[in-house]
């Protein structure tokens, strides 16, 4: 996984912040078919995640219209109703206007 | 670690997204220490990180005002300086409003 290259400002950012119930329950496949199937929506500008204790997902977005677009695609809604039933203990949803970026690479 | 408390919008976040350079060469103390120092600037509401390939904090705070003052500061500009010749790879920052959040819990 890399930083993921968002362009231009403004956009928007999800941030995805998740502590996980035990077990699998088939969430490794899941959470791949909706990165892959978010990466196909309108708007889609990228994504970054990384899991310890606690997983952070942040996606980002063109606009505040492409976020709402896919939080109502039809197989998300069925994943976002799994979460709750099954993979998730606790999750927070946060919504952003990114308002400035600056980045550092050492190449 | 937990989700943080954030409390009321609006409120800001502080994406900060890397990819380690090989080594600890301090990292773990000094980024320790910076969470320590974060925690008792004014404004601050709260922090969240996860390190897998690619690491993410993200720290949450009351006014750009208040993250401003934290990137001013002393230590904390040292640290800056060590993360660029020693630690990372690459690295963005993000500064974000948080316009809208939703949380889950299972308790």
């Amino acid at each position: 996984m890399r930083i993921a290259a968002t362009g231009d400002l403004p956009y928007y950012a999800v941030i995805f912040t998740s502590l996980r119930t035990e077990g699998d329950h088939g969430y490794g496949q899941m959470a791949e078919a909706m990165v892959e199937a978010a990466s196909r929506q309108p708007g889609f500008l990228g994504v970054e995640s990384a899991r310890e204790e606690l997983g952070i997902t942040v996606s980002y977005w063109s606009s505040l219209e492409a976020i709402a677009a896919w939080k109502r695609d039809l197989d998300h809604q069925m994943a976002q109703r799994l979460g709750r039933e099954q993979w998730y203990q606790a999750y927070k949803t946060r919504i952003c206007k990114v308002e400035r970026d600056y980045a550092f690479s050492r190449d």
